[in-house]
Formats: C-alpha cells, structure tokens, sequence
C-alpha cells in the first residue's frame, strides 16, 4: 500500500487516542532503525520521546527482532496455567534486577492492566480499601488504573471507584512556599501526606501508588528525602508501597528502576513500555515476596487471557539481555549528562524556559509566559490560541518528533541516543524557541 | 531449559491467575500443532478448549506466523498517532465483516480493555451513566470490565463503580417457569429486561452489555427473539447495545460474529481473542457509524500505548485472511454438527449429564446429580469434594485438555478439528463420565 492509501484507510476505520477525529493526519511510518524513523516520502524523523517513552532500545533493534522470530518458530501463545520458558525466565530475570525483598511477578499486556492488578492484589493483601495516588499522575485509562490517574484523563471514569483518594505531589517549581532546600521541601511533602494518611484513617488505607518519577505529566523528579519518607509512612501504617515505574522503568533514569535512585525499596512495581519497549505489549506487577506468599494460600483474583504471553516474554528476554550486553545504563548517564547541560544552557538562555527537569534520558521543557512571575505558556488544561501545538508542530516540521502535556514539552529519546545525536537535536529546539520568542504573541 | 528448570522456575516467579500458589503443577509445553500440543516428555494433549477459546485456529498456524514474522522485519510498534499500515488495513477488514451499520474500530490488548473502552465510548456518545449487563456473564477482570462481570469473578472489585446494574440471562434450562416454547422464553426475557430498564430510569441507561452468547458461564445460547427483542428496547430508550463477542466472535459459533446466528446490528461489537488467535495480543471495540461520527466532533477520551500494535495487527490480517481462505465457517458448521450429535448421544446415555448446550464449536456439558431433579453435581460457588477437578484431571490424563466452570465443562476446540478427531475426543469424555458414574459418590 502506498502512502495515500495508508492514509485514507486509517482516518476512515481506525478510531485514534484522545481526539477529535475530524482533522486527523496521521504520518504514515513505513520503517525505524535506532533513534530515527522514516514516512513513505523518506523523510526520517528524529523520535524524542521513543514514541510513548516505551522505544528505549530505539526502533528495529535486531536481537528482539530475532527473538520474536525464534519464538514464533516455538509458539506464540500457550495459557497462563502452563510452564512457558520465556515466561518463567522472563520473571526470573525481573526479581534478579530488583530489591531482595521482591518474589514473584503476574505479567498483563500493558502499563493500565498493571496498575489495575496492584491495586487488586494490594487490597486483597491488606484487606483494606483506600488506594492514594497523586494529582499530577497518569496510571492508564481502563476504570482502575484511570481512578489512580490524577489528571484529566481521569474524569470521563467519574463518578469514580470508591475508596480512590488524591494528594499533591511534589511540584516544587510551582509550590508557594520558600523552601530553603530540597530536603526541606520532602520533608514537608511527606509530612503533609502524613496527615492526610490519618485524616482517611490510616487503618483503611491499602496503598500509595506513585509513579516513582512522575512522566507525562512534567518529569516531576522527588525531592531528597521524599521518598524515603513516603516508604515510612507505609511501614508505620502496614500500607503497601506500589511504584508505577511503567515509565521510568528499565533505564530511563540512568539506574534500572526509577526508585534505585533513591535507594528505597517498594511493594510492589508495575512495569510495561521499556520491559519489551513494545515490540510486544507487555507489562505487569512484581510483587514482595510477602506477597507473594500470602497468595500461597489465598486465592489471586486476577486474571487474563494474555498473562504472560510467550512471544511478549520472550521480546523481554531480549531485550533486557540487550540492555546488559550493551552497557545502557553507561549510555543514559554519559548522553544523559550531556542532556541535562543542554537543557540548562537552554533554561540560561530563553525567556520562556521557566523550568528544565531532568534525569537520565527523561526530561521536560516548562515553558512560561513570564520567567519571574512563572505564569505558564497556557493556562491549565487548555492552549486555546493553540501555541503548544504549533511549537510541536514545528518541531516536527525539522524532523524533532515528540509531544507536549499542558505547558511542557517532553524529550525522552531512545536509551541508545549518543552526545552529538542529542546537540543535534536540542540544537532545533533552540532555534525554534528563539524564533518562537522573537513573534511570541502573548 | 529441561522441563524441571521451567517448572520450578514457573512456580518460583510467576504469579499464576485464579489460584492459590501452593501446590500448583503447571505442564511445561514444548510445542503445539493443529489442535494439538506436546509436553517435554512428548506426551500430546488435545486442545478441546483452544485455550481459553482463542486458539481458533489452532496451534502453530503458518499463516499467522509467517505474517508476525515480516511485520517484525518491518516495524514491531509505532505509536498510536501514526497511520500504520496492517493498523489501518485490520480496521477495515473487522469493518467489511460486519453489518452495514459498523464504522471505525478502536484496538485495545484484549477483551477486557476492549470492554473498558466500550463502556467509556457508550458514557460519552450517550450523555448518560447506568450500564446494563448480565449475572452469568465475565467480561475481563480489570475495574471496568470486572464490574460488567456478573459472575463471582467481579466480587474483589467491589465496592463497585455507580452505575452498573445486573439483569439475570436466560438460562432456559434452570429457569422455574414452564415454558412453551423458545419463543415464549425469549418474550418473557425481554419483557423483564424492559421492565427493570424502566425501573431504572430507561434515560439513564448508556448501554445493554451482553455477551452474544454466554461463554464461560456455561455457553447460554440466546432463546428465539430474545436478542431482537433486547435490540427492540434499546431502539426504543436510546441505549447502546454492546454484543462482547470475545469468545463468540471471529468463526467459533459458525458465523463470523455470534450476532449474526439471530440477525441483528449491535451498537457496538467487542472483541479479542480469535481476531488473532492470540498469538500477538489483540482486542478491540468496533463502533456504529454513527458513534464514529460522534467523536469527529467529540474527544475521544480513550487510550492506550498499545493501541493498535502493528505486529498484532499484521497477526490479525493473517488469521482473518486464514478463515477465509480455509472457508472455516463450512468447517465449523460441519464439524459442529457432528459435535452436537456426539453430544445429545452424551445426554442420552448418561443420567449425570443434565443438559448440552452446542453452537458451532462452542459448547457446554452441564453435569447433575439426579437429572429430573437437575440438581447440580457440585453445589454454585464450590466444589468441597473436588468432583470437578477430578473430572478434568482425568480427562488431562488421557490428553483430553479443558477446563470447567461450576458444574459445566466447556468444550470448545479449534474450529479446524475434523469429525473424526471430535469423535475421538468426545469418546474419552463418554468413557470419564461411564467410570464416574460407576463410582458416583453422590
Ligand atoms: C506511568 C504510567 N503508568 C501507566 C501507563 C499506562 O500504560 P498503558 O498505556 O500501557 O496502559 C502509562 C502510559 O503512558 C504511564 O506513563
Ligand atoms: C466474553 C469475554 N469477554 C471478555 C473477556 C476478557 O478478555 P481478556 O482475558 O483478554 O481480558 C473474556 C475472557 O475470557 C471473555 O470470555
């Protein structure tokens, strides 16, 4: 099929994620290699956000390429009630990448069905009902996970589940109060979380849930302390620790999960995009090893068709070896310097940078109105002249392909992504934002 | 791996749907063919439940694997935003195989999301809020889908979402009132469908959700003018009536969708399963075009990063273009017939079986204690004894691969069985059920 054809045929079956449909003009891909990709008009794309942060082994990355094959060869799918290597091994390899507390892992298709699985298996481990999560978070759309989620994306599942309570994260760039340091500010957030905890009865509470660094809603990186503190709270109280690392996960932060950068040790961690960077769907909870025992004897009321699918696990394998064998991680902390010095000289030198956040390959541009008053690009929840989509727009205009949620833009390339790969790339945000503060309409 | 790695390590990592840990003995599988699959000691099982009613085609399908194969040579994923060719073409062809009326398709991972989603589009598109669905229903286990679910599965959920509402089915069989005729059934169904729509403020209803035919719960097969007349009371309020044909769809009931057995047009049509056979991942939700006109204008509000994988969707392409070229329906419909004979004979013969019930290659053998009495052979909710387990361990015992649900075992093998190979298997059953019987400890 041609491009046209592609085209015409997706705007006129495929129904596409959180949008009008009128107006679409969706890109067709005909193929990736590393960080770039290409449309049928060979033009190739620079992909700044590995499609939705899952591509960390960037596109057509030949070894899961192959294990895909080799296990198709085998089988594809067998049910959850049978051994299946890749799924056994699979697991295995997850627990030995994580804390000594952690036990056994349940694999779902995708980040969502992960959360919702946590949410279940903590509530039927504490036999409480209260689930905490934050505002400034996305945990999926299904009705459980969207009931975590904090933003928008929430309200077309209200009038929600009961029992699902929100707290403030630790946003300090935009936090009123003067701190004098970082370890002021988490010790003031987790105390604040505290009382909250109490003030819902902390006996009814089964879980916190939080994305360990919060993703799409702005790299909300915590505070010293924070988390530290957030795991106390639990121990005090007996109440689950449940990180969402479906984003930060396997490297993107520099260390293998999110929450090794602050040495803490969770409950349960949910997984997906990175596990396979979603070559196959595939996500899922590891769980403590206390957990995992308590389901020695209690029955777990979970379940799906594709719970640990073979080809899936075995594109895991595959690329969890991949991430080994090169040394990713060496890779994210050297280019993820490199990123961090380019967004700060950006910050330095644009008005409307109000804020650069950063921590390996997972960053965010806060863009603002006014560098002191910190009013942002466009006020929440809605960008009626339409200026963030025109700065992605012509960002993608120079082949920078990413997107942006409310006022903030979002660079997370591909794990593999070298120095001058990103001075190249960050080179083009700079020059539309110089431009873009030479007519800026506001 | 030998066949003791992968078990020990199956039970040392992986957290296993649906059971208590202790004391599982999963078989390791080694390979699959047609409807057959090997352990590591060459042992061969008959697959007469296509897994969890997903394999339609059966095990190591050529088609299928060669399709994953070069998709994985072109691009394994690409996100949502893009058009992606086997994304778009799949779309089109769902579309081409169902009633005039369906538009645009929206791909999820598997049938519980594929509810999920359903359930949003028809809040949406409606305005309203009470979704209708049945008591001997399972429609995914996550927060959305488990609280459509009517069956014991749905209890961790709860407290539940506000909104959803049971009806009962019409489960003919078990029902008090001595019906005339099918017909007479079907209209009393429907008339108390309407009446509790109307108790429950027919304004406030979104939709009707039912699987076409009842799966798991024991293959309930719709009665004479029951479906047009449900589809009669949502024309009337303005409801959507989503058919979940997870386990009906895609050739198992003898049609392309179990809709089409009683000739109606669904609002919405669910699906997962046999659209890939599972061999990658897949679910969807196909809409009305006039629910794809609603969202030209209107944000759809739905979303997931593995929305129309396109490895998945190339499987997809591969699997329907194998029905089609395998003309599987003739084969459905004439290994069915013989399957529905095997099975009245079954009925005859055995005072414990109480009722068959058959559609295509979609059945069910409904075990009793006293057959005039119909009381079940294990009481609702529980198998003290262990009946049904043993049951099914000695039907695995003589390669005879199912499972059951209450008193019910499923029957249900991949639609290119052949008579002989039905009359072979169903022989095994009909020896099981002699022995037991002989020994019935009832
Ligand atoms: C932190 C986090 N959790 C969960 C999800 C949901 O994952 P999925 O889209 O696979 O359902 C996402 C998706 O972006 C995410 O970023
Ligand atoms: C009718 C029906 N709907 C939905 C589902 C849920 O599908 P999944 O297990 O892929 O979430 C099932 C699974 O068995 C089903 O039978």
């Amino acid at each position: 099929m041609n491009r046209d054809e592609i085209k015409s045929l997706s705007i006129n079956y495929n129904l596409q994620s959180w949008s009008k449909q009128k107006g679409l003009n969706p890109i067709p891909v005909e193929k990736g290699e590393g960080i770039y990709f290409w449309d049928f008009d060979r033009k190739r794309y620079s992909d700044m956000s590995s499609q939705l942060v899952n591509l960390n082994a960037g596109h057509g990355n030949r070894k899961i390429i192959e294990a895909i094959k080799e296990q198709a060869e085998k089988y594809c799918y067998i049910s959850p009630s049978y051994a299946s290597e890749p799924r056994a091994r699979l697991a295995k390899m997850i627990i030995d990448l994580m804390p000594g507390n952690m036990g056994k892992v349940f694999f779902t298709n995708g980040g969502a069905d992960a959360n919702e699985n946590a949410v279940k298996m903590a509530r039927m481990f504490t036999g409480r009902n209260k689930i905490f999560s934050r505002y400034r978070s996305y945990h999926g759309s299904t009705y459980g996970a969207g009931n975590l989620t904090g933003e928008p994306r929430r309200y077309p599942l209200e009038p929600g589940i009961p029992g699902f309570v929100k707290f403030f994260d630790p946003y300090i760039y935009r936090e009123k109060i003067p701190f004098a340091s970082e370890r002021e500010a988490g010790e003031y957030y987790v105390a604040k979380l505290r009382e909250q905890v109490i003030y819902e009865g902390a006996d009814n509470v089964a879980a916190i849930v939080l994305e360990t660094i919060t993703g799409s809603n702005g790299v909300i990186i915590p505070p010293e302390g924070y988390l530290k503190g957030v795991r106390q709270i639990c121990d005090d109280f007996g109440i689950m620790l449940i990180c969402d690392e479906v984003m930060a996960g396997f490297g993107r932060t520099g260390k293998m999960f999110g929450f090794e950068n602050w040495d803490i040790a969770p409950d349960m961690v949910t997984f997906a995009k990175g596990v396979t960077c979603g070559y196959v769907q595939l996500g899922g909870v590891a769980v403590s090893k206390e957990i995992a025992e308590f389901f020695d004897d209690n029955v777990l009321k979970c379940g799906l068709t594709y719970s640990g699918h073979p080809l899936a696990c075995a594109a895991g394998i595959a690329c969890l070896e991949f991430y080994r064998e090169n040394n990713i991680l060496d890779n994210v902390n050297s280019s993820g310097k490199v990123l961090g010095e380019l967004l700060e000289e950006l910050k330095e030198k644009h008005p409307s940078v109000g804020d650069v956040r950063y921590i390996g390959l997972f960053s965010a541009v806060e863009l603002v109105k006014d560098k002191s008053s910190r009013e942002p690009l466009v006020p929440y929840g809605s960008d009626p002249k339409g200026i963030m989509k025109s700065l992605i727009g012509k960002l993608a205009a120079e082949g920078f392909m990413t997107y942006s949620h409310e006022n903030m833009i979002l660079i997370a390339p591909p794990l593999i992504i070298t120095p001058e790969q990103l001075k190249e790339e960050i080179a083009k945000l700079d020059g539309i934002l110089t431009v873009f503060e030479s007519e800026m309409p506001i």
